[in-house]
C-alpha cells in the first residue's frame, strides 16, 4: 500500500488533516519524543500526533489523550522479513503475543513447514489462524513443497495450488524458492511456479546458500529478489551485485548477524534487512526477536540508526510496504519506545497507535479457525510401529558434520556403526505422512549424544521424523514415543522418556500458553544437553535441519543420504 | 512493474534462461564492457548478455551479434523524474528524438501545460503523441489546472477527469500538486483529488517551493510525496526529513544543483533524484538533458556512481519501476555507452537492448495523432485585438524583481510608469482562451530590455500571453503579432518584429525539426538579448514564469498583480 490514508474515509481523510493542522485535538499525542527520522538518519525531538492509526503530525500538538515520553525514543515497529511460525513451536496467536512485546509489528511469514505436512489446507490453516491479530502478518507462499525430489512430504504443492493465493490482499509473494537445481535446470514444475509469480507480479523471495557465479546469474534471472542465507561478506556482496536483496538471519540455529555485520552500512544497508527463519519461542522470549538482531548489530559496530532502519523501513521497501517504517505524517502509526537506543530496552509497543498493554495482547491475539481445519491439522501421524530391526546398518553410510552455529554440514567420512568415543551417531529419518513405510538413515558426529536418543516431528522440510540415537533400541523407542504423542519432541535416556514437548498442530505447533511452551521446550533442551549434546548446537533446531536436503553439504532424508552439491541419493 | 519478464510468453521466458546459462546465444553481447553496479556502488567488468529487451547475464557470454565495448562504460539508462515536454517548444517526437541522444530512456511527464490550454484533451494529445516512441514516456496528470483561483486557464481539471486516466498503464500519479494554499485550507476541489489519488494508489508529486513547518507538515499528510521545489540544502533535508522523496532540477530557468549537491551523497541520496521540469530544445541539444545534471554533478564533487544511480535506480525507486535502473538480470535493458565516466561522454544509448542510430530515430519516433485532437491543438488563440489604450497606467502598481537563475521574485516596491534608467519595464498578461479581453498589468525590474517588447504565448501555468516591453504601444504591437501567429514567441524593436518563433501546437510547441526549432529559438533569444535583456536570465522561460502565482513572491496574472505568500491580489 502506497498510503495509510487510503483506509480513511473521505471525511476521516479532512478530519486526520484537521489534526496535522493543529485544529482539533489528536487522539494520542506523545509529548517531548525523540524519535528516529528513517530519511535523514537523525534522532529528532518533538511531539508526535497520531490520529486514525496513523501518525499525523510531528511538532507541537495537542491530544485527548497525552503521553509524556520524557525524551525516550520513538522507533519505527519492527518487521521480520522471513519467519516461519511454525519454527517458533507455538500457533500463531502465541507467536505473536510474545513477538509483539519485542516490538515486531508486522512479518512476511512462509507457511512452508505446515504446508509441507499438509499441503494448501495448511497455507489456509495459517491464513485463517492469523486474520484480526494486532500483527501484521502477510504471506509468501510456500514455493517448494516437497523442497525437492529427494523430500518426501504430506503434499505437493503446485504453481495452480499457489494461484489460488495470489488475490488475498495479505500475500506478497511467493517464498524462499530453494530448490536452485530446479530452477538451473529449468525443470517444469518449478519454472511453471517462478512464470506464475511474475505474470502476478508476486515478489519471489530465493534461498541460495553458497551459490555463485553463472548459478547466481540463472537464479536471479529467473526472477528471484532476494536471499536470507548468505554466510559470509563475500557471498553478500557478490549477491548484492546482483540485484539481491539481503535478509540477514539470526534464528535459533542459522545465526548470520556476526559474519554480515558490514552490511549494516552503506552502500549495502540500504538492500539489507533482517528475518529470524526459524527461531524457537524460547529465544524469543528470552533474547528477543528482532529486537535481539538490532541489539546485536548495534554491538557489533552498526549505528543505531541504521539498525533500526533495516529493521523497519528497508524491509518495507523490498515488500512495497510504503506506509510503514518511518515516523511521518501518512504512515501507519507502528512503533517502539525503547528506554536506552543501544539496548534496545524497550518501554512500550504500539500499533496502529494502539499501545499493546498486557490486557490487550490477551483479549486481542485469539485465532479463529474453523473446525475442519482445526481437526485436520491434529492427526498427521500416519506411519507403523518402528521396530529395532528396521534401523539395523545396511554396510557403509556417509557421516554428516555438524558446525557450530550453522546450518551447512561438512563431509566426515563413512561409517558403519555406531562409535560413542568418536561422537558417530546414527541418525534415521521416518515417513510419517502417507504411511509408507520408508526410513533413511545416515551418521552424525558433532553431536555429542552419549546416551539414549533423541527425536522430533519438526524435520526440515517434510516434517517426518527424525531421530538420533545411540543404539536402533533407543531410537525406535523414541520415534514410537513421538507417534504415539501425535508428534513433538522428546529425549529418550535409554529407559524412560526423560522430557517431552508435545506438538499436537501438524506435529510442528504446540497449544500450550507461552510461558508453558518455554518451559516444556526448555526442559527437552536441558535433557538433551543432560546427555552430553553439543552446547555450540541447538539439539532440535540443529537436527531438524539435518533432514533439509536443500543445503549443503549432506543430509538425512526418507530415502537416504543426499549429497546436495551432487545432487545426487548416496547408494 | 516489478519484473520484465513479465513481457515475456513462457517459452520466451525458457529461452531467456537458456541465455542466462549460456545454453544459446544472447541476441546481443557487449563484450569487455566496464558497467556500473548500483547495488554496491561499483564499475565492474564482465560480459554483459542482452535477450528479449532485458539484460539476461553478465559474466563470459557469446552473442548472435557482439559489440567489443574495449572497456567503455555502460550505464543504466537515465529518467527525467518530472518534465514539462511542452516546456521544451517541441512536440513529443522531436523531444524524445533528442533526449534519447542525450541518454534519456524514460521520463515523466506532467502535461501541464497543454492541459491549461486544452483541459483534458490536452492530456488525451500528449498520450496519443507519445504512444510508441522510442523512449518509456509516463505521465503524471496535472493536479492543478488552473494552478490556482487567480489564474484563468483554457480549461479546469476537477478531480473526475483526472480518475479517467488513472487505469492507464502509462499514468502513475498526479503531478505538482502547486496549489499549497488550497491543500492547507482544504478546499474541496483540491481535497477531492488528492483523495481520489490515494485511493486510486496513484503516486502525488509536489510544488510547495520554501514551505516549513506546520504548512509542510499538513502538505505531507495530504499525501504528497516528493518535492522540486528546494533551492537550499535546509529546505531539502527538511523537506526530506518528513518523507518527501527529492527531485533536484536542474532547468533552463530553474537551476537548484549547485545549491542542493550535498543531496547526492548518503543519506540523502537514496532519496533524491534528477529533474529538468522546464528546459528549452536548445538547451537539451547544447548540454544535454539528464546527463548535464549528471556531468555538473560529478563537477561538483559527486560521487560518479552516486550520480549516475539517482539519474536511473533512485528515480526508478520512488515510481515503483523495479525493473530499470540496474545492470542486472531480469531489468530492463535501458543504457548508455560513455567514453567517459566523469565527462559523461556518451557514445551510444540502447533501448530495451536496440541501439538508438539516426536511422533508428528516425524512423521510430513519429506521433500517431487523431486529426480531432490535432485540429483543436492549432487553433488556441481566442482574445481579441490590443490597442495601446488598452495598457495605460492605473496608478501604482508593484513592481516584480527577477533574481539570475531562479524562478521566485522579489519584491521591489511600486510604480506608477516604465522607467528604463532604473530598468522598471512594464509587463502585462493578455487572457487568450475565452475572448474575455482579461488584461492584468505590474511591472518588472531585472529584465535589462531595452527597446521595443516581447511577448509569448507561453505564460506558465495558464498560458495566456505575457508581453513585457519599454512603451505601451510596443507591447500591444508585440501581442497583436503573437495572436496573428497563432502563438509563438517574437521580439520587437519598436518598429518590426526581428525575430519570431511560431509555436501551432496550443500556442505551446513548434512543429519544427529539431535543428530549425534550436534555430529559431536562439534566434528569438539572440534579439531579445541584442535588445539589452540581462543574460543571467532566460528572455523567455524567466517570462513565462511571472505569470505563474504559486511560486513567491509577486506574479501577474489577467487578473493583475498576486502576492503569492498573501494570497491576495493587489489592488
Amino acid at each position: 500500500m502506497v498510503y495509510q490514508q487510503k483506509n480513511m474515509t473521505r471525511s476521516e481523510y479532512e478530519e486526520f488533516l484537521k489534526v496535522t493542522a493543529g485544529e482539533i485535538k489528536a487522539e494520542l499525542v506523545l509529548k517531548n519524543a525523540t524519535y528516529l527520522d528513517v530519511f535523514t538518519n537523525q534522532f529528532k525531538q518533538g511531539d508526535i500526533a497520531i490520529s486514525h492509526g496513523s501518525f499525523a503530525g510531528i511538532g507541537k500538538y495537542k491530544g485527548e489523550k497525552e503521553i509524556d515520553m520524557n525524551g525516550k525514543t520513538i522507533v519505527p515497529g519492527f518487521i521480520d522479513a522471513h519467519i516461519h511460525i511454525e519454527s517458533t513451536t507455538v500457533t500463531p496467536e502465541i507467536f505473536a503475543k510474545e513477538a509483539l512485546k519485542h516490538g515486531t509489528t508486522a512479518i512476511l511469514t512462509d507457511p512452508h513447514e505446515i504446508a509441507n505436512v499438509m499441503g494448501v489446507d495448511g497455507v489456509k490453516y495459517m491464513l485463517e489462524a492469523t486474520e484480526g491479530l494486532p500483527m501484521d502478518i502477510f504471506f509468501m507462499i510456500p514455493s517448494c513443497v516437497p523442497s525437492c525430489e529427494f523430500d518426501e512430504s504430506g503434499a505437493e504443492i503446485l504453481a495452480r495450488d499457489m494461484e489460488q493465493f495470489f488475490d488475498d490482499k495479505r500475500v506478497y509473494g511467493i517464498a524462499e524458492l530453494m530448490d536452485v537445481n530446479g530452477v538451473a535446470t529449468r525443470r517444469t514444475d518449478v519454472i511453471e511456479k517462478t512464470f506464475s509469480a511474475i505474470q502476478n507480479d508476486m515478489l519471489i523471495d530465493g534461498h541460495a546458500p553458497m551459490i555463485s557465479g553463472p548459478q547466481l546469474m540463472s537464479y536471479v534471472a529467473a526472477g528471484v529478489l532476494s536471499d536470507h542465507e548468505c554466510s559470509t561478506m563475500d557471498e553478500a556482496i557478490e549477491k548484492l551485485g546482483v540485484g539481491l536483496w539481503i535478509m540477514i538471519r539470526e534464528g535459533t540455529a542459522g545465526q548470520n548477524l556476526e559474519a554480515l555485520i558490514d552490511l549494516c552500512k552503506e552502500p549495502y544497508c540500504s538492500r539489507s534487512m533482517f528475518c529470524t527463519d526459524d527461531r524457537h519461542i524460547t529465544d524469543i522470549m528470552k533474547e528477543g526477536h528482532i529486537d535481539n538482531i538490532i541489539r546485536k548489530a548495534i554491538r557489533l559496530g552498526a549505528e543505531p540508526a541504521e539498525a533500526y532502519k533495516m529493521a523497519s523501513y528497508t524491509a518495507g521497501c523490498y515488500f512495497g510496504l510504503r506506509d510503514r517504517g518511518a515516523i511521518s505524517p501518512g504512515f501507519l502509526a507502528d512503533f517502539v519506545v525503547v528506554n536506552d537506543v543501544n539496548s534496545v530496552e524497550i518501554e512500550k509497543v504500539f500499533k496502529a497507535g494502539v499501545e499493546l498493554t498486557d490486557e490487550y495482547l490477551e483479549a486481542n491475539c485469539k485465532a479463529k479457525l474453523s473446525d475442519e481445519l482445526k481437526d485436520k491439522a491434529h492427526h498427521t501421524m500416519n506411519m507403523p510401529v518402528v521396530s529395532p530391526e528396521m534401523l539395523k546398518s545396511k554396510g557403509k553410510l556417509p557421516v554428516l558434520g555438524l558446525v557450530d552455529g550453522q546450518l551447512y554440514t561438512t563431509r566426515e567420512g563413512l561409517a558403519s556403526k555406531i562409535d560413542l568415543s568418536a561422537d558417530i551417531l546414527k541418525a534415521a529419518v521416518f515417513e510419517r505422512h502417507k504411511n509408507t513405510g520408508h526410513i533413511g538413515m545416515g551418521y552424525i558426529t558433532g553431536y555429542g549424544l552419549k546416551q539414549g536418543a533423541i527425536a522430533t516431528s519438526v524435520a526440515h522440510d517434510a516434517h517426518n521424523i527424525i531421530a538420533i540415537g545411540t543404539s536402533e533400541e533407543a531410537m525406535a523407542n523414541a520415534v514410537n514415543a513421538i507417534r504415539e504423542m501425535g508428534g513433538g519432541m522428546l529425549v529418550y535416556d535409554g529407559q524412560n522418556v526423560i522430557a517431552s514437548y508435545a506438538l499436537p498442530v501438524a506435529g510442528l505447533m504446540s497449544e500450550e500458553d507461552a510461558m508453558t511452551a518455554k518451559q516444556k521446550l526448555e526442559e527437552v533442551h536441558e535433557a538433551a544437553y543432560s546427555l552430553g549434546v553439543n552446547k555450540g548446537i541447538d539439539p532440535f533446531m540443529t537436527l531438524s535441519f539435518t533432514a533439509l536436503p536443500v543445503i549443503p553439504e549432506l543430509r538425512i532424508t526418507t530415502h537416504g543420504v543426499v549429497d546436495v552439491p551432487a545432487w545426487t541419493l548416496y547408494h
